[in-house]
């Protein structure tokens, strides 16, 4: 398989625009994300529905795609058509849900190719919209799904209830069937012991916190996830809201942390930062975790070394994750090829990083 | 103190000449030394003796070095005069034993400036002649050793009993009073996990083994020292015989070992060996273990990259100890400072190093 004909019409070369690091607060916040369950008014939750009214709801999400202007031209690309390899690779996106990839049902799947929106049908919803912004963007966000979801809403009407909001297949979604989250690189909070400190406080706003890339609440790479837990009694821009002032204090740690870093523990950073250069530049095979490590650690670095901006090390980290990996470079890769590839890549992106 | 300044006269930037690496399978055999057990005739042994005996002691082997030309104008040193600094510095050099630094006695010590002949005086006993050489060289040693030591008999007779050979303060040196050994780089051996067999072999043989700048048994950098136990019921020569046979083996060993590994684990040594020479390259801090570790790796490289040989290697190694590091950049440093210097130097000795 070569780059350039994946079903996804995503190019294996480039990253979701939303990894750029150029949103707000880009250095602190990687992106954020909002995301919809929505069910079609009239039909069955996709546990009580056949093949043939799958099939159904695939067309009629098809048709609308287009009515609402949304998917011009390109529309649902059905998952079993996807190779496995592709299908890894857009969860590597966080493009698919894994429950998603495990399902039987009859599944479709949208991108733009930018990846800011995007959309699973039938996963646990009939429906589940996905829209990425890079830095601490929420806000901005919400508006821009809102105004799709009521473009939708107006070609295919979604279930909605007067008294409880969007129905949901599962209760933990009814209400807004929102779901806002914020990506954040805490190394400096972490660095400092103070993570634990912090995330209590995190939980304690009814906020929920799970690593990226990690297994359950393993963190790797220092990258934590942020979300809402409730979606019922609390409006959209509530729920934004607060997601909004928590992050802007995680910012406000990691910023104290990294100052208190810069003057006490400036000398083991540095030493950490250019032992990470080092390996980075000079290893001959890499795993996907140790290279997101080591790239996480390298963000101390942006700044102080010209060539080395947020949205590189972003795309790094998603171009070194194994799928994208092998698609890039447009062929399957045993797991020891795939390290010697992947320290070919890492090479090559920080051939310009002097230290 | 300033290096020139050293009591020892030793020049603190350059090493042994017995660290150059190029004698006789000087890439796998580090060193071969041999060590000599003396006592004065008609004299009681150490620990029987005054202050003024012992005085009496350095005196009589001041005046003995000068009259078998071995000390050309400079004499022993007091170990009292040497600065704790210097007295570690000639410890890590090997020139000088743990005990002898430790001991109350009026101690004094010789080495001739290439480091390849030097001796204490009231260590264990009256007198403890040590020779050096680059690679295995135990048979050429012992033929200059044993004519430094007859040159030395005939102006000062050694305690000697026709039947047991040499008499030394200590039963275990009776005999021959002769202590030989080699220093030896098993690095494919240990990576293997033949080491445990290898070992079995050696002890079998009636020989001994301890790491190298490691607390008992405890081996770092993969170098061993391989030396004899007995030294009564056998002739210096059959010593020096066994043990060069025994190092013979263990070289056979360590290429076989290599060998196998550039076949089956290239790969692996090949990314341990790129990612030694990026810490070292890049490290801000680097502890003198860290050191040892990375550069008994490096070894790997030799042959490979063309500015990287065996005696360089040796040489840093013993120059990024703490003391010799010390002495090298003229001043007392911290255990931080020292870890920012020793990257310093060792950055500086890789630089023309391009992988």
């Amino acid at each position: 398989m070569i780059s350039g004909s994946l079903k996804s019409g995503l190019d294996s070369h480039e990253v979701g625009s939303w990894l750029s690091g150029e949103g707000p607060d880009g250095e602190i916040v990687i992106s954020s994300r909002i995301r919809l369950a929505r069910n079609l008014t009239g039909l069955k939750f996709l546990g009580y529905t056949s093949d043939p009214e799958q099939e159904e709801i695939l067309k009629s999400v098809n048709q609308s795609l287009s009515a609402a202007l949304i998917s011009h031209g390109r529309g649902l690309v059905e998952v079993d058509d996807l190779s496995p390899l592709e299908a890894q690779f857009l969860l590597e996106r966080h493009l698919l849900s894994p429950d998603f990839l495990k399902s039987n049902a009859k599944r479709g799947f949208f991108t733009t190719v930018d990846e800011s929106f995007s959309l699973m049908v039938n996963e646990e919803d009939h429906l589940r919209l996905q829209m990425f912004g890079s830095g601490l963007c929420l806000e901005n966000l919400w508006d821009s799904m809102g105004k799709i979801d009521e473009r939708l809403n107006s070609v295919m009407p979604f279930s909605f209830d007067e008294r409880y909001g969007f129905l949901t297949a599962c209760p933990t979604n009814v209400g807004t069937g929102m779901r806002a989250s914020i990506l954040i690189h805490l190394p400096g909070v972490v660095l400092t012991k103070e993570i634990d400190r912090v995330l209590r406080g995190v939980l304690q706003l009814g906020l929920s916190v799970r690593g990226t890339y990690g297994e359950g609440t393993e963190t790797k790479g220092h990258l934590f996830q942020v979300s809402n837990q409730r979606t019922l009694g609390q409006s959209e821009e509530e729920i934004v809201s607060t997601l909004t002032k928590m992050a802007s204090q995680l910012i406000k740690y990691e910023q104290e942390a990294r100052e208190y870093i810069s003057t006490k523990m400036s000398s083991y950073i540095e030493d950490k930062l250019y032992r990470s250069i080092g390996i980075l530049k000079y290893a001959r095979m890499l795993t996907s975790d140790e290279t997101l490590n080591l790239l996480s650690t390298l963000r101390f670095g942006i700044g102080r070394f010209p060539n080395l901006t947020a949205g590189r090390l972003n795309k790094l980290i998603v171009l070194t994750r194994p799928a994208n990996l092998q698609l890039f470079f447009g062929e399957e890769l045993t797991p020891e090829q795939r390290d010697r590839k992947r320290s070919d890549l890492v090479k090559r992106a920080l051939k310009n990083v002097e230290a």
